[in-house]
């Protein structure tokens, strides 16, 4: 059970990462996140590798989290505030009435993650994704659809940002994750530890309906617009998902959700298939 | 050719529905909409039913929009104002630099606009749908897939709503749209117009693999977390998206996309086979 601490002032200086959340989201937290809202809690408390550091709570919240703040280990504390109290210490109001403060677990380098995953896996690459929510939405159909890991490269945003928490409704803080060094070559990346290198354009060679799953697979998303860098498509099997004529334009996280789920739909069809050998 | 008017004074009262574009949204705007930046003004000048009254643009972004200002019709006026002039106008920094104001067509009823649609069609129904966002990305989708018409109840939100337009990519500019009437059941509607009502939800019966495409097919979505009301999912045919145990959590935009995609497919397949049937 948490330690409850009453906070009365905007300026005490135990809630001091909590201060103007928005200019120090702009700013950067170096080893912390800031995560926001019940069900985001939940999943950072039961599921996530990054450990809680504290929480902040309006006092009209409190009593729903009974539950969650049974949960907590006993030397997090957790902060009440009146509302006003907790609107001035973070800036605006927070209508969801509940922050948590975590540190960022260590994250491993790519070639180090890829290397740990299992010998069937999907992952998603986004390169220069840089929308928040994009980025969320990316790593909930992720999760959604059980891939095994997200790799972002240098210019994608940070995923354990506050609103990339959020929009991924906590898949940010449970899906593997590491960056893609600054120099580093995405397909060779891929192709060194077994991953396909499935490129997604609307210019892609082989529509989506088609596409067989490779034991290991990396689905590649860049930004919309310019989409992926000529250089990794003219090296990676490139698909399509066809659409209307003359409204050929998707979301890049809509995009991920339907590739993932078709792509679990292969899968599963597959293992239907080995399970069931007489029905077929 | 639009006609050029200079505006040097952010009170000029010719750029009055540009002022305070936040307090006036908020408010609501009678009979009109606003359109943002130069991909959705494209749409709206070339593809929407819905005329175009003005256009506001910041000095600097003039020169590249030429081959759309000459497409405007002559008694459209496009009024050009130094950015810091459009800043103070709009009141927040428009960093596309270009607004269109944009009269409202007339929006059918819903029975209306069924009625009208070919005899093979998918039409998406949101009900409930409060999120600017997710009604921008259902538009986009329906466009992206060629759903004939979106739907929504009264308590989803306007999809001429600025920021609902521009997630939309112009795409709730140009797919049909009508508003369910307060009291209207909407199983009935559908049934009536010989729709088979299709209701997403995680506790759906027959898995989206295994769904067939109804010549005229309703894609019910709900909001996330409650859903579809009970009396909706118990009469129409419910239907689920397999997810990842422990995860099974899609964000309704991107639903809207996995089932088009998937109901797109099938009646590829279907159109193929019947293009071909030797191939077969």
């Amino acid at each position: 059970m948490a330690e409850i601490i009453d906070i009365d002032d905007a300026g005490d200086p135990r809630i001091a990462a909590y201060r103007d959340v928005r200019e120090r989201d702009l700013v950067g937290r170096q080893g912390h996140f800031i995560a926001e809202g019940e069900v985001v809690l939940r999943v950072l408390l039961t599921r996530a590798v990054h450990r809680t550091r504290s929480l902040l709570v309006a006092a009209n919240r409190f009593d729903s989290l009974g539950d969650l703040l049974a949960r907590m280990p006993a030397d997090v504390p957790a902060y009440r505030a009146a509302p006003a109290v907790m609107d001035a210490i973070v800036g605006f109001h927070i209508h969801r009435g509940i922050l948590a403060l975590g540190e960022r677990a260590p994250m491993p380098g790519a070639a180090e993650l890829l290397a740990q995953l299992p010998e069937e896996a999907l992952v998603v690459v986004g390169l220069g994704i840089a929308n928040h929510d994009n980025v969320g939405g990316i790593f909930r159909n992720a999760a959604a659809f059980g891939a095994a890991a997200v790799l972002l490269d240098a210019a994608s945003c940070d995923p354990l940002y506050r609103k990339a928490i959020r929009v991924s409704v906590g898949a940010s803080l449970i899906v593997p994750s590491a960056r893609i060094g600054e120099g580093e070559d995405v397909v060779t990346l891929m192709e060194r530890h077994g991953f396909v290198p499935l490129a997604l354009s609307p210019s892609g060679a082989t529509p989506l309906a088609q596409l067989a799953r490779p034991a290991r697979a990396a689905i590649l998303l860049g930004t919309e617009g310019p989409g992926l860098p000529a250089g990794v498509m003219a090296r990676a099997h490139t698909v399509t998902i066809p659409m209307a004529h003359g409204f050929d334009s998707l979301n890049v996280a809509t995009t991920s959700g339907i590739v993932l789920y078709h792509l679990s739909q292969v899968a599963k069809r597959r293992h239907d298939e080995e399970g069931a050998p007489s029905a077929s």
